[in-house]
């Protein structure tokens, strides 16, 4: 292979793996356009007209680059959540984020801690800086709490993910729990809060900001590419306190961040009352999927977030061959990677015409495997 | 300090430093609005008209994550530089690709060659994995082609950086020198040819891609911050072959890149007849910076980038005055960060607006320091 001769070990023996196919890259594979975009937990009920507008309000001032420090937006978040601007760091999405925070916390053999079948992104920025990733399976569909406290203690772990309400099975915890869970921790033990389904879930889900903000061993990862329509903006924060949050500073990217994501992610941030009409759209579309899951022999599982895991009630291969013969039929859907999570398939939460193509071709589908 | 007990020794080692403060950063510090933002080397001409209508048409798509193979746009770039899509990788402009080329080449102590005075972000990202700075003086404001070579081979260097046109003094090497330069490193050492500026400056001091791309140890870097318009959008990209280009792929942020960015990039590319233009007006600019600067007793050196550095005739203290000063009445500009070049000052090319509160301030600065 003509690459350069010294890169560096580590890179070396990694695979050449993604951790996820997007769908544009599926339709160049399958041949086949995409009609019902409810694969990636996107929100096709799109971005407020408020964000549309500022962005194109904006457009002109592209030649400048972003404020490095987001000071705007860090203040507006920080009145939000009530918290200080110093609690929050802005990056690249929660994959962004994620990367950095392997790459604060990981190196060659570092224990990592994250439930089995768990956001195969944050795995991919453990493995790339080298750390030793141990897993813990699921119990009853949801993340074992106890079962990663033990694992963290047995390894001595540097670094625990949990994701709450949980990717890709939907699934939550009690905001007492997560707090029994945090504190329970060692402080040599940084926690990994993924909350980006957080805007989608019920309130007493989530511990307020003030419960976990002065824990240095704990992160809260938030986005607004879920609930707020803004996947392609690439907006994620995370929330800490002072001290863990400055880490960042020293490796990030100061200018990193568009200057119309922004924009878009500040006018989102304004538009409460949108995100709340989105909110009320997924709940239904939940049922949608509900329904939908139930006229074809399935059973949608509870969720708290703008994906419902439906169960097929078969293994594996079953639920792929619908995730294939779907993707065939131009319904982009995905499902967990590893058994018994792989037993469902994983539909996004979208507006009625995405989910009329799902309700119609399911059961073409279903009936063709048979 | 309340952070994380186990944030890596290397990270614990950094200083809390940043490579470049933003003007925006700058007008909170100084209290001052700033009236000519002229020190970023952004193109305050602004991106094409047909930028900010495509971008305007697009913002409503931003719900959906961009391509992760940014195929469409890979192909149209391979295209307009004669090589393959597999050449390219497409990053978080210039700065994110350095700090990922960091990451695949660099661990503790790996020795690195730069010019002494060189782009502070690249040394901020070799600083970052711990790599071994070794710095060459410019001769004659100029990079010295046969000083970073000895240096290489002396410290057997991984890496090598070299800008070409040159950030901060605007000199360059022509296209033959350079490629001597690149045929003349050992093939232990990768070359990161930074052409940042390469749209502002004389054809002939570009090597065609042909001509340096079958070699593994050689990465060119663009980006359409500079004279495309683009800075806020956050579009750079990276020329290899094949083998060291797949290397980032191990390791990148695969749906990094805003949806926006791309269709902007995708939109800028297309329309040179407006790249022209500008590129027109930057000659222009480069004129009057000149004449201003003979207007005041400096002397502006020669560029092929779209900034000029001007000699003020004395040592680093006096020009710091002047770009302090000039700060406090709302005239944007930066310098060098060491001796011998910082005797200089760097103005960016701007419109006629910005060079006409410079040339009414920068007397009353001059005349003020003494």
């Amino acid at each position: 292979m003509d690459a350069f001769s010294r890169i560096t070990d580590l890179i070396n023996s990694l695979p050449a793996t993604v951790p996820f196919v997007g769908p544009e890259a599926l339709e160049r594979q399958t041949g086949t356009e995409i009609r019902a975009r409810i694969g990636a937990n996107e929100s096709a009920f799109g971005p407020a007209p408020s964000v549309v507008e500022a962005t194109r309000q904006a457009a002109g001032d592209v030649w400048k680059y972003s404020d490095s420090e987001h000071f705007s937006f860090r203040h507006k978040l920080a009145e939000h959540l009530a918290c200080k601007p110093e609690n929050i760091m802005v990056g690249e999405g929660v994959d962004g984020l994620l990367g950095m925070t392997a790459r604060l916390t990981i190196t060659q053999g570092t224990p990592v801690v994250m439930p089995l079948g768990g956001y195969p992104t944050f795995a991919y920025h453990v493995d790339g800086f080298g750390g030793r990733i141990v897993t813990v399976p699921y119990e009853g569909d949801r993340e074992s709490i106890d079962g990663l406290l033990d694992s963290v203690r047995k390894n001595d772990a540097t670094v625990v993910y949990f994701a709450n309400p949980d990717n890709p099975m939907g699934s939550w915890w009690n905001e007492d729990d997560v707090v029994r869970f945090a504190q329970a921790l060692p402080e040599t033990c940084l926690l990994i809060l993924d909350e980006a389904y957080c805007e989608c879930g019920p309130a007493e889900a989530f511990p307020s900001i003030d419960r976990l903000i002065n824990m240095p061993n704990v992160l809260r990862f938030r986005t607004f590419s879920k609930a707020y329509g803004l996947a392609g903006a690439r907006v994620g924060y995370a929330i800490g306190t002072e001290g863990t949050i400055a880490a960042f500073n020293k490796i990030r990217n100061h200018f990193g961040m568009t200057r119309l994501s922004m924009v878009a992610a500040e006018a989102a941030l304004a538009d409460q009352a949108y995100l709340q009409t989105v909110i009320a759209r997924i709940h239904e579309s939940r049922a949608q999927i509900g329904r939908i899951a139930e006229a074809n022999g399935f059973k949608a599982l509870p969720s708290a977030t703008n994906f419902v895991a439906v169960d097929c009630g078969r293994d594996g291969d079953y639920a792929r061959a619908i995730v294939n013969r779907l993707g065939a039929r131009g319904v982009f859907i995905r499902m967990p990677g590893v058994a018994p999570l792989n037993r469902c398939i994983r539909i996004s939460a979208a507006p009625n015409r995405e989910m009329e193509i799902l309700a119609e071709t399911l059961p073409q589908v279903v009936s063709e495997i048979g």
